[in-house]
């Protein structure tokens, strides 16, 4: 990993706006920008302007005028990255940005990769690997939820868990090496008791964080909900009915555009996310052939099951289907019947159906996906049944898959480490296995780390970040 | 036009990305940043910090940290708006944009108008109507030589054009309304012989400028260019190709998402339009009742055309086709004759073809749209023909449709004048001319506006400048 060049990026999202800003990174950054940088005062010189400070100007290639734009300086090491940053503002034509970017290219700059930005502010001990993770979510998150995770670990919320919990065990383990030090005097600096205990809390807190995870999914991705039921009986009236919208009241936002994530709607500060809807848009009469299977699979994956019946079918053909569903919903989803086209049936029919529903405790709601009857019911009890479990505001939820590994292992190693103080293994062996379960800790804060590690991990980011 | 009040929006492209800027201005603007700003020195007032300076920050809701950001300060009259301005860089998520533009909405800042940033850069003198339209152009810039032409007028070269013009004419109007003074005594301060000559060449100038309009409107939307010939020669192919080449182009340079035109390429610095290429895209087999007619009327509005001929058909049958059509082309438009298909044909078929046609000197190309065969070669024609009235670098191209109308009615009232010497109306009646046309000269640079003017101007403008 080479910190010795100056990597260069747009930094803003893609696109025309008002304004786009060009970022440069590294030891030249501000001389790259300077070279081509002219003030009404010709005779200034980015490189002597202190740092925190805007410079007006024109970047110029020759005699050619790329554009009037703006030059924020920061220098190393009290920058994003510790290194000396460059941030050129400018107007926002897709032409400007890609000449300027080409321009600083030219001079010496290199293309950032993804994530390259904060891969040198990690490298440089701005951040920690976690916090740096944090940023990606942070830019990527859609609903608040998922801003809030972001933005606790990105401050370091997890990271200081794990630091805690990692200074636990090292104490531990360096008066156990300790001990190897004095093996011939027997000796005993590390209570086994003591040790077990710790163990055992510390344990239990890798637990509840490992258990987090997949809340901490559901929150990234959005709570997966599925919308299940026989052909015909409005599934895909009812998805184009949530999606619709909120695709009108997203718009009504003036001056915010969020990037529309295919099948995901946003109620109140979470994302619902609907699994496997592609059958479901194609036709609004979906296929016979997608099958049981599918649908299994499709309530397997989910939180919120919407169960679809139809409104016009008999009241005892309704309890039966319901009933058979009921019994594939296990303790941690929940679902939701909706008997619908009510338009098209008599609320004679309707009500007794819904009423021996609910005796049966079953959260039911009559709608008509085609008029949008009862359709803010619905999305109001989407947001109670997607509130349910949500964190506080200061707890520490996995949101990772890496890091969910590396709580796995730790507690792995634990556990062997538990195991040898049982079978009594000598000090030599129990150093090794607490040692082990300190690298996992280790991992995910970034103390342990290899150069493909890195890479794989800020592949992901955007560019320019 | 209320400028009290404090306006704020998203100044970056909408969507996600590494960072995003939220833009506020007016008196308040610094304030309404600092009531939900906290920075490591807690007691740090942005209201009392320098202007062009960076501070670091988190933008806090009650106690909730929306985002840790960096916020610019820039002070009245030195800015963009020549008000206050608060730049609030943050990190590019849709949520956070979101929620800090609501924030500051709740503190007392208004959504902006499309274009409003620019608007008060204008009332407040910081520029010119002409160079605040050119701002517009320029980011809506998908050529190079659209960015430069919008970065010539909006750094003043139309201005200082126009300026000089109406200066000369407001010397000579002052001394024929001197001469109203001393009516009596049948004085002449204006020499008229003097004011024949300054009309004539004032009126050659404005002439230059209209004439300009037809290549400055080529310029801003693209040159036009019509696809025509007879059913199921390859138009639509040809036209994918053209397009699917750019795209793949594009796609290459990293960090520049183009927002893809319908129907346009970007070849070399110039953009390149298809007229009415509706019917084409949607099959492959365009249908036969397109018909004559609009055929030619796509020719009509085209600077280059492009005709289609199968190779596969007689030569006598081609070069009677191509006669037809090069008798409908007028001077100053372009024809590029396409033998398609050659893969399909012998080439001591088309060979021939070629021959015959170059030797009656139009410009001829042997291609195969389905296999890409010449199709580099066609791109390099279509550069060179779109190059040869391209202007040169400091020439004052006019690509508004409402400057030029205003300069078609500078003329006719000069035309006035002229007709009003010639016929020796008196001094009142000249004057009235000539402030006429000066009125109609303002009205480009905007010396003479009205808020409806202001208005539709400024509503075409995106939201954040």
């Amino acid at each position: 990993m080479n910190t010795d060049t100056t990597i260069v990026a747009i930094a803003t999202p893609p696109g025309m706006g008002a304004i786009a800003v060009i970022r440069l990174s590294g030891n030249l950054a501000i001389s790259i920008v300077d070279s081509v940088f002219v003030s009404n005062s010709k005779s200034k010189k980015l490189s002597k302007q202190k740092a925190y400070t805007i410079h007006y100007g024109s970047i110029v290639d020759g005699n050619r005028v790329i554009d009037d734009v703006l030059v924020s300086i920061f220098k190393a090491p009290h920058s994003y990255t510790g290194e000396n940053i460059a941030e050129v503002s400018c107007h926002g034509s897709v032409v400007i940005q890609q000449q300027l970017l080409e321009l600083f290219v030219r001079q010496g700059a290199q293309m950032a990769k993804p994530g390259e930005f904060t891969l040198r502010a990690f490298l440089n001990g701005k951040l920690d690997l976690s916090q740096a993770e944090a940023i990606a979510d942070l830019i990527a998150s859609t609903s608040e939820t998922a801003r809030r995770v972001a933005m606790h670990q990105m401050r370091g919320g997890f990271s200081n868990k794990l630091a805690e919990l990692r200074e636990q065990l090292l104490k531990f383990t360096s008066l156990i090496e300790l001990e190897l030090d004095f093996a011939d005097e027997d000796v005993e600096f590390a209570n086994r008791n003591d040790l077990v205990a710790l163990i055992n809390s510390i344990l239990a807190e890798i637990n509840k964080l490992a258990s987090s995870f997949s809340l901490g999914n559901a929150i990234k991705s959005g709570i997966p909900v599925a919308i299940v039921g026989k052909p015909n009986v409005g599934k895909s009236t009812l998805l184009n009915r949530l999606l619709n919208e909120e695709k009108a009241i997203v718009s009504e936002i003036a001056g915010t555009t969020r990037d529309t994530i295919e099948d995901t709607i946003h109620l109140n500060g979470l994302n619902f996310r609907f699994i496997d809807t592609a059958g479901l848009r194609q036709t609004t009469n979906e296929i016979e052939s997608i099958g049981v299977k599918r649908a299994l699979n499709k309530i397997e994956q989910a939180r919120i099951i919407l169960y679809l019946v139809d409104a016009q079918e008999e009241k005892e053909t309704i309890l039966n289907e319901v009933n058979k569903i009921a019994k594939k919903i296990t303790d941690s989803q929940k679902l939701i019947v909706l008997v619908n086209k009510e338009d098209k049936s008599d609320s004679n029919h309707v009500a007794p159906v819904i009423d021996e529903l609910n005796a049966r405790n079953i959260l039911t709601i009559a709608t008509s996906a085609k008029f949008g009857q009862n359709i803010e019911e619905l999305q109001q009890k989407l947001v109670e049944l997607g509130k349910v479990d949500m964190p506080e505001n200061e707890d520490v939820i996995v949101t990772n898959v890496r890091h969910y590994n590396a709580l796995i292992n730790t507690r792995k190693s634990l556990e062997e480490v538990l195991k040898g103080i049982h079978n009594n293994i000598s000090e030599e062996f129990l150093s090794i296995d607490i040692r082990e379960a300190i690298n996992y800790l280790g991992e995910i804060t970034g103390e342990i780390s290899n150069e493909e590690v890195l890479g794989f991990i800020f592949s992901k980011f955007c560019i320019g970040k």
